[in-house]
């Protein structure tokens, strides 16, 4: 494992990034092709945050919280810590100190492949937080690892200074390169979700509205009354 | 897999299905003798619903929720949308713009073998919503797959009309042809169970008012006080 | 399976359980050595308790709670009751008509190997309980287990009257004779994370105060800018 | 749950079960539709066996194996065991000693959702099992279930006198009723497949075999040289 | 967590350990009572060993095996290692020249709560190992932990000197006081099996020779014909 | 997801690459520096295979193999194609017929992140494959996605043209700017651990050998009888 801290690494812009936070991560992940979404395991250590900001990346041992105190001091307003693990760990190894130092620096959340520990605490204090796992188990901090290199979790790539995006549907990242196109693409997003959402009040069909009704037939789909299917199965 | 829709099943009463809703899942699992039950797996996506619809019944391929769309114009109300999958996925077929739809509908909830996303939006809406994982993951509409043909979530049997019960401890279904037998027994286990809780509060033991005190002899149960129990032990 | 139900095992004194109730599970743990811990996979039925007491252990067959029932006889005001399985399972053991006559005897709460149901009902009554897994799955009562034997969850070994703390966070064991030390290292800790807080509230590093920055350098940590960073991996 | 032994259902034919077995899992599951595959859960406790039979069915409660001693009676030559439980267990409800009753019958293999035991010595005596599990955890014989009712495992409905087949690719059903369908799609597929793995033998693509090339570009399939790729992605 | 290594702890006799091995798991364990059985996590990295030895136990920190480099100059002739780690890990902590090193010793085998590697050269060397998972993932060697103090995997207590036997069904533990007892009851379990054996290649059922066949009714249970139950099911 | 399929990426050395295969995993992750490794849901279809290839990548729907029709073509000998899906399934993927039409062109394996299946016929042909599960179940050709495009699997990015190992202990990947260190370094490692094991096979101990005794005391680890222990623990 490379033991490097990275400094400096170009981010995104954190006004940018708070916007798609905004857009939330489903109309994000939607607007840019369906991609870059952590998975289901990820989830908010407390219901309703949403937040986005830009990566300062850890790479720890499991067990290990060592790199997260070297992490600290990288971090800037408008950042979210991305602490990965080289090999699958639950360990609780973020709580409530490390969420005062990070507060104090402007860091809008954290995003842990591990556990996180402290969990009440962090819901009063309205510091967000995700993970695999919620875990009160304590760690040494006796390995060197990394800060700002390219981590995976959740099998996405993440680079420091990339977009991370989070809310109750998980995680998301949005590569610093993808960012302009993110944000006008959920905003295309956003509008055309409005449309959709005052016409089904309406009562009008997904299927009429989305132009499905005419493929259902290429689809090989048949429709049948319930006596007619009854009598087909022979059941 | 069969491709068809199948129309206007006969489905249990309304308002059968909501009183059943009432009882909640523990108890007309108890009722019906234990058995119904969609497992653990299945959660409220938000905490605090509680309902009985009659099933719409939806098989859609992995990653693909083109069915969702063709069900939405089964769906009547007092109904409660059930999506299984022919194959294990946590993708997230169901959102609120689906949910605007059934609302508008009067569909009482959506109960998922899949993912679920928008889970801050639904719980908002109020509408209820059970599934096997929170995922943003988006899907394509590619694969026809069924609708309102019996399916098979947690190890369950659903046939389109039959009701389906969930609440904080998950959901299970009752078939058509058993509604009131449950219905009846749901109401003797509430009577029961009252005066049980009226029991124990005044002090009364369980071994006592179930009579179990005497079948403790027969399971050979022995009593030791500690003392003897660490003397017998040796250790 | 030993089938013995152990009567008036000594206990811990309930104020100190009350008091490690207090601190917290994530305090105690590390307080301790870090050791104690049931692992992430117990989880809250609701969030925001956080209990102290004495273990009333309980060793059920899967799929059956008939040693709950004599369990409760056996339980006093400051107990916590701790129900491990012979096998692993999901089923409900445990509802809200046993929290109700648990409650009657001052019992502070309980911890299941399996699952729990009457969620939203525990909930309402304020009964705090642990488990595994929210399940409706109902139980017989047909074999039978053991009371206040030393019984194993999540990897920890739980003697009758060792003290049991449970938060958000999970749940721990402290050994009946650990309990006095637990307390005076507790208290410590927190005085000592108070004064952490506030210097990180204003803007001190964990570096700097935990005096890692001198071991990093042992750790063969290197920092790099991050364009000689991207020079050197030659991407 | 149902206490019931059902004497006698009809049952598939013998032979047409076991010329199913021939054709194995993977084959009779897509020459059926792609239905009936219990999933991967479903693993043989040694690898080689591939048996088709006809179902006997049993519910078991967790942890209890009463209802595989009833079953054993109600076995004839050509049956192959299905086991059931009312909730997730892994324990062994089944060993050598079942498996030799079984054997004097003529049954040609086992299923359970549950574990199996003594796994070397199953694979001695060359009898084949299929389990969601292994585990030595021993068993009860204290509540009763049923015998030949409708069972579910793996998400599948399975019929006393249906078909299961399974292999080193795990186990599927084919309802009674479809038992000649796949019978000869299934020979039908065998030759396809015959000719395709000629064809393959002899550097045809799939592509153009199956007709796909002219479908890439509908799909919206771009090929691009690794050169113009880089250039595009601008990394 | 304690860092001590404790020398010399009794141990159970290295013959009788082998004579439980030779027993094996699922003998053993119904010996026992039932108890005693690591669960079905534990698996063997090849197939077809069956040992007994005695323990010599580890504690090490995930991703740390610097306390199994450590516990080698403990092991003696006719001892089996057995790996904890004081949190969840699938890391490979254990390879072939740990295996080495042990053979050279006369330790007949590992059982891991971690992961192991070198499974092929394992194979071939013939020394056996279970454990949770198979990683190649390295490890450092960078905190201590314990040698020959309790542990527990898979919710079992193993002390040192204590009996572990393991075969394909996993593994289980038999407290150094319990071993005669263990072997007493396993001859007359053997015993009993093999005349259950003949009698049931002979044709006799469970039902007859374990007097089941009385307590059906008592159980409720009922028989049907399959035309019977069909009627009254309605189905 | 981007549908794209890029020509003739670079590649590694095929003979590099079978050398990397023959060093096997574990040598070559630790030759690294312990990274690379897909972690230990990547099981192999059967055991025995050590491979080394050069990476064709593939990114399917998921229960969608269009793309790996697509692959075959791209695929040259010497290469193993990698196959991972844009969220998890299960299905199987991939079998017989792929395998014969790769095994043409000379291509040296397969590793999936969804299911595999014709097991058995796998291992008949002696084509490896390695994958997180088995399964029957089929899959549809409906949605592009991506071929020689950087995927992830197992928390480990793969880029085409990297170096795939894989043998019983799982699957790792070399990126192709590593491929000439990797190879130097596992030599390296390969010669040291020969003297080790010609070591420990003479008696030496671990301790001795890695230097590890004289920091055992700065770990602050404590030798004691078991007398003395005993006595310290009062139990």
């Amino acid at each position: 494992m490379e033991t490097v801290v990275v400094t400096d690494p170009p981010r995104a812009d954190v006004e940018d990034a708070a916007a798609l936070g905004e857009y939330g991560v489903a109309t994000v992940h939607e607007a840019l092709g369906r991609v870059g979404y952590l998975g289901p395991e990820f989830r908010p250590a407390w219901a309703g945050a949403r937040i986005g900001g830009t990566a300062v990346t850890v790479l720890c041992w499991p067990g290990d919280n060592l790199m997260i105190h070297v992490a600290v001091e990288q971090c800037r307003p408008g950042d979210v810590l991305v602490v990965a693990t080289n090999s699958p760990t639950t360990d609780g190894l973020f709580g409530e100190l490390f969420a005062t130092a990070l507060a104090h620096r402007g860091v809008r959340g954290v995003v842990l492949a591990s556990g996180v520990r402290d969990v009440a605490e962090l819901r009063e204090m309205g510091f967000p937080a995700w993970s695999r796992a919620v875990s009160a188990q304590g760690t040494v901090k006796a390995t060197a690892g990394a800060v700002n290199v390219p981590v995976t979790l959740g099998g996405q790539l993440v680079r420091p200074g990339d977009v991370v995006v989070a809310d109750d549907d998980g995680v998301m990242v949005v590569p610093r390169g993808d960012v302009s196109r993110a944000l006008s693409a959920s905003q295309a997003r956003v509008e055309k979700e409005a449309a959709s959402r005052a016409a089904f009040q309406a009562g009008e069909l997904g299927l009429d509205r989305y132009g499905l009704r005419d493929r259902l037939k290429e689809f090989g789909l048949e429709y049948l009354s319930y006596e007619d299917h009854q009598a087909r199965d022979g059941r």
